[in-house]
């Protein structure tokens, strides 16, 4: 590979409530996964997000939820598939209106946190997601976790898929996101996150959390902007990947 | 005239609590003003909505609201310019979504509740409204009071307007509607709305509270469908203009 | 048993939108579930069924639930023990508030919808309601459905408990009740439903939906009121013990 | 004066977003006004601060505000008095029960943003206020700015009231506030802040911002802790008038 994508979750702020560094974030990834106001952002921050993506020519993601702010969409709910496919047509409905009043476009979807990871697996839940994205705009593209059946599923009903890996996440031998409660699943050491996306970039090969080599097909790596540490781990994978050659582009 | 719109306020159940009769009132109406979420309408509710309206070929305009939805957008608020421009357009935006999904589209703007009365006179966040509309989509119509301030501020700002009467509510002898706190500020009797609604639509002319007559110049008359009454007044008021030879049909 | 109590799911009203008929249900019963803004009910409307319950002393419980308005509380959620506790407390708290300001009191607590039948068996959520009953009061009652895990475990916590049964529902051999999803879960027939409560109060037993005969100890039954249907079988209910020296009366 | 009361904004987090500095400030002030939900705290992050209050013997007041989240409560809104009485009286009570569930109580009433700003002025507001506090609890105390009509509207009704000046705020030559839309409405010197507060509790003066000196009869002093160096300017307030003298206590 010459080229990866970087993506960041960005636009979760909540009113006078701030979350990340959006504007550093910005001169780094090459992908936004905005939030769309069912977990984070309200119309008029995120309308400054996605400004201020469009004006740096970064790509805009639909980063959609389960409709739960003070859960922060990390609460997996079960909502059935027609719920579930209208608040997806709504969320990006939403976003693309901002965007086309910013001159821009929604290019690709990313669901957030326990959607996303339900989704990973759950195929009803997972389809629902697919047929709303399908039928708000079939040349929209799903982002998930690599190695994992939503993205064949997604494929099948048409649509175009990346699939992306965690820069600062332990994998267990299965390739599989160690859980966050395990010890060891977040990693920190910001040379050793660089080394890792540049080989996964390189070979697409991470070393698991046992020190078995595994295989991760990605094309793009998600950097988080939630602190300063994490802006920094985010600089040093664009850094490390761009000092040996390799492109920060988006997938689109 | 030979043709007139007949719009109404749908879409506005809220998940397991219903509101009025969208499938009775879409066999009546040429225009839909239909709830974007901020006063009413969860994204499956609007989604149901906008594709039965879609099916009888009835357009589809926003409702779009302060963000109150325990007050049911009935509330003055004192959101600023920027608040009001991107809630503006967060909501024509998913409501344009769902639109798309169902193969159809938002064709004009109608402000509901307290914000509709309040940009009817209020320079400020009337401005505020008009440029939310204009930078989302300057092909969008804004529907609002006949004879108020409003519709000449969106004009000179480049958006073309629709005025509206309605039909069962009472006039002053100024023009504007009778405030609801007063008596006699509601009509009830379906054979004087439907009489009234006549001469409105062949002489643009009304019968005010005092008894002198006043003009109105409207192209769409509102009707309400929240109880079994209003949907017989509107029936009652589409047969009365249908028998006079004057066809219901949408301002775009 | 010479007394049973009757509840129902009251205060269900939501701003503009309207649930039930709780002024008729509150001369039918003598416990009211009143809910506590978080699946349904807002201040205003939740005060007025509460002035209404101590007006004509019906006894008051709160009617908790997961915080999921457009969802009603019907969709299960992972929500983390700690959040629960608070949120049970919160709401507890807040219709303590309306309560005392109508001069009345509230003397149990039923758990509302999806976090019902999670609790019913699971024991991480149910303790972690337990905790915020007894944190906030002590001396209120649980009110669980019958032969379930959940009312050991929490007078194993030191609480007060109340076996519930439904009125319209069909159960299972095992004494559960029959899924929604399934044929036969609910029962219309008024005549029917009032026997099988009178033999549920004078026996302690249910013909269960394949005809076998189950013992269910329940001291309230629960009936619904959010149809015309519904009040009148609730009312039905209510006369068929009466009628056979039955007296309805809170087990406060 | 002797002693005199430090007051602060707290528990103005919401789920994942973090405002504030409550453990800082806890050690400062003597009173704190803890969110009750409608413009910021969700259950959990109330109960936390709640919790470290009880623990550090701060006595708790209800911030009740508007129902306007993502305005953070700043906006005017034109509730009716049913509602307004009806959400204050529910805020309190949510308070109260996490107050209980921790040990403690809820001791007074302190308004909040547009809520506060408004009913200084507007009688009908303020009323209605009033009227809920009465009603859930008439031994709670009123806190509002000093020299407005407020006060006397409370004492009327039979309430005791506590006025209070603003540490970092200039004063108009009226002894109102000047409004935070002119220069020199927010004052930022520390050294100076804790000298005006000082000659406030020892004489009952300012000087305004025309240099002219008023009166200003208050018991309470509001402190900031939104920012590090909001919660500098509270510890020096607090230092300097320990150091002369003054006991820092709360007017309970």
């Amino acid at each position: 590979m010459t080229s990866i994508d970087l993506n960041s979750d960005l636009g979760e702020s909540y009113g006078a409530w701030k979350m990340g560094d959006d504007t550093a974030m910005l001169s780094i990834v090459s992908s936004a996964n905005i939030a769309c106001g069912f977990h984070a952002g309200d119309p008029l921050g995120i309308r400054q997000t996605v400004k201020a993506a469009v004006e740096r020519g970064v790509v805009i993601g639909a980063h959609v939820s389960y409709p739960d702010r003070v859960g922060f969409g990390r609460r997996d709910m079960d909502a059935t598939s027609s719920e579930l496919t209208a608040d997806v047509i709504y969320q990006i409905g939403a976003l693309q209106g901002i965007a086309a009043a910013a001159g821009g476009k929604v290019a690709y979807v990313k669901p957030h946190g326990a959607l996303y990871n339900r989704i990973a697996h759950d195929a009803k839940q997972g389809q629902a997601v697919i047929d709303g994205i399908r039928e708000i705009d079939p040349n929209l593209v799903l982002m998930g976790l690599a190695g994992t059946p939503i993205l064949q599923l997604a494929e099948k009903a048409g649509l175009r898929t990346v699939a992306e890996a965690f820069a600062d996440r332990a994998y267990t031998p299965g390739g599989e996101l160690v859980s966050r409660r395990e010890a060891g699943s977040v990693l920190h050491d910001t040379n050793l996150i660089g080394q890792r996306m540049l080989r996964l970039a390189r070979e697409g090969r991470l070393e698991a959390i046992d020190g078995t080599t595994i295989k991760i097909e990605a094309h793009s790596i998600c950097v988080h902007g939630d602190s300063p540490g994490a802006v920094a781990i985010a600089q040093a994978v664009r850094q490390t990947l761009e000092a040996d050659g390799i492109t920060i582009r988006s997938f689109v």
